[in-house]
């Protein structure tokens, strides 16, 4: 008995996982709000047109406001016939331009995007060079000053591992979770970009942010890369630097 | 004698030239016109608030609208006593986001950005996947069909040197000089993207976007190579592909 939309109480409840890419900059990020325009709250709005039921979208991490994501991937639960490429489709053709489809797959029942998630990759884009872009100026934050990379580096080692990032968490508590373990982190100068990717089984809030505004503070000499270790081992997230803007963090990656 | 903005009678006539990168997508093009949103007339309104007086802003070429720019150069003349670096400076300020001045130096009284240009680069950016891109909608045309890098390289090779152009010029009269010599045009494959970049002392109306357009055809095996060299040789524009989207193209570099 399949009704206008796809809903069909009697079909099998299916998992369905998606790859997405979106533009962060007109977004108040992915979680669903009240009266904000959000990354969730679009797909969510779609779904529901598409198989004619409302169904909870769950993101592998909830990206932050002005966060791009090249690979996001996200799952729900509906009861539909309509298949996931199909589905895909149909949600591609009807998301706006700056969310896309990038895959759309049947999961096993169990799958879920967020608590199934191994380890995610995101890459942070610093655009060095004195002069403003007029190209990429919503994909990247641009730092004047001349950065030494080495020094970058030799900093960002310090991170690689099983740790406590408090240090770079601007919403810890106390009884919060604040290990997690670095599998990799890389830093790459590609032109006039500084290209930094950090891959780990989890990430605090902002993590990659005040990573990355604390190495901004190593690359122009206002921190030494022994300072950052103490920092870093403090964990005390006001000695770290500032949190980089979102509009230079890229989620690229969900591995399961 | 000085006066507010800088305008000063008495002072020497100076050329100053522009290296500019822009994002055509909100502009109607480079040249000025009444009501429209334009390069030209975005800089020169910049340029009478810091000199004090009304000059015209010459481009190495009058890029359509939607076409982008890294590296555009542009010059005027002006009596003022402010130097280039500073009025580089001043502008940068001034410009909306979408525009940014990536250097500013004194040339030679007789310097003109557009008569005095040897080469041009473009470069187009062609997306080749089967999803739309939410990130990269701006700065590139997607074609969803595979392409045959091989096949497009072929009758690229065609174009090289000197040759009569009007196939691929969409604004021709009979009177127009259509001869243009291409001393490069190299295709590259990208990860997804296929990057299209073509040096020649000139280009007619749209060469470019109409020389990829009839590439794209044989990319994906609509026109032979052997058509394609007959559409060239033939100078009939309507037997050329389409003129290819203005959002993929890039003027890269200007050569004096």
């Amino acid at each position: 008995m399949t009704v206008s939309g796809g809903k069909d109480a009697d079909a099998t409840l299916r998992t369905i996982a998606l790859r997405l890419e979106y533009d962060g900059t007109r977004f108040a990020g992915w979680q669903r709000q009240d009266g904000q325009r959000t990354v969730q709250g679009e797909i969510e709005a779609a779904i529901e047109r598409i198989v004619g039921e409302r169904a909870t979208v769950h993101g592998s991490g909830r990206t932050d406001a002005g966060v791009h994501a090249l690979g996001q991937v996200a799952s729900f639960r509906a009861r539909t016939r309509i298949g996931a490429a199909e589905i895909g489709r149909a949600l591609s053709a009807m998301l706006p331009e700056d969310i896309a489809v990038l895959g759309a797959w049947e999961a096993d029942a169990d799958f879920h995007a967020r608590f199934g998630a191994a380890s995610k990759v995101y890459r942070y884009r610093v655009l060095n060079r004195r002069e403003r872009s007029a190209i990429d100026r919503a994909f990247s934050h641009r730092v004047a000053a001349p950065l030494d990379l080495d020094a970058m580096r030799a900093a960002a080692a310090v991170l690689l591992g099983r740790h406590d990032f408090r240090a770079f968490c601007t919403e810890a508590t106390s009884r919060n979770d604040t290990v997690r373990t670095v599998s990799r982190l890389d830093l790459e100068r590609r032109g006039d970009y500084i290209v930094v990717e950090i891959e780990a089984d989890g990430f605090l809030y902002n993590m990659v942010r005040s990573i990355v505004g604390t190495l901004l503070l190593v690359g122009t000499a206002k921190m030494s890369v022994d300072a950052f270790r103490n920092v870093f081992l403090s964990r005390d997230r006001r000695r770290a630097g500032p949190t980089a803007p979102a509009r230079g963090l890229f989620l690229v990656e969900v591995r399961y």
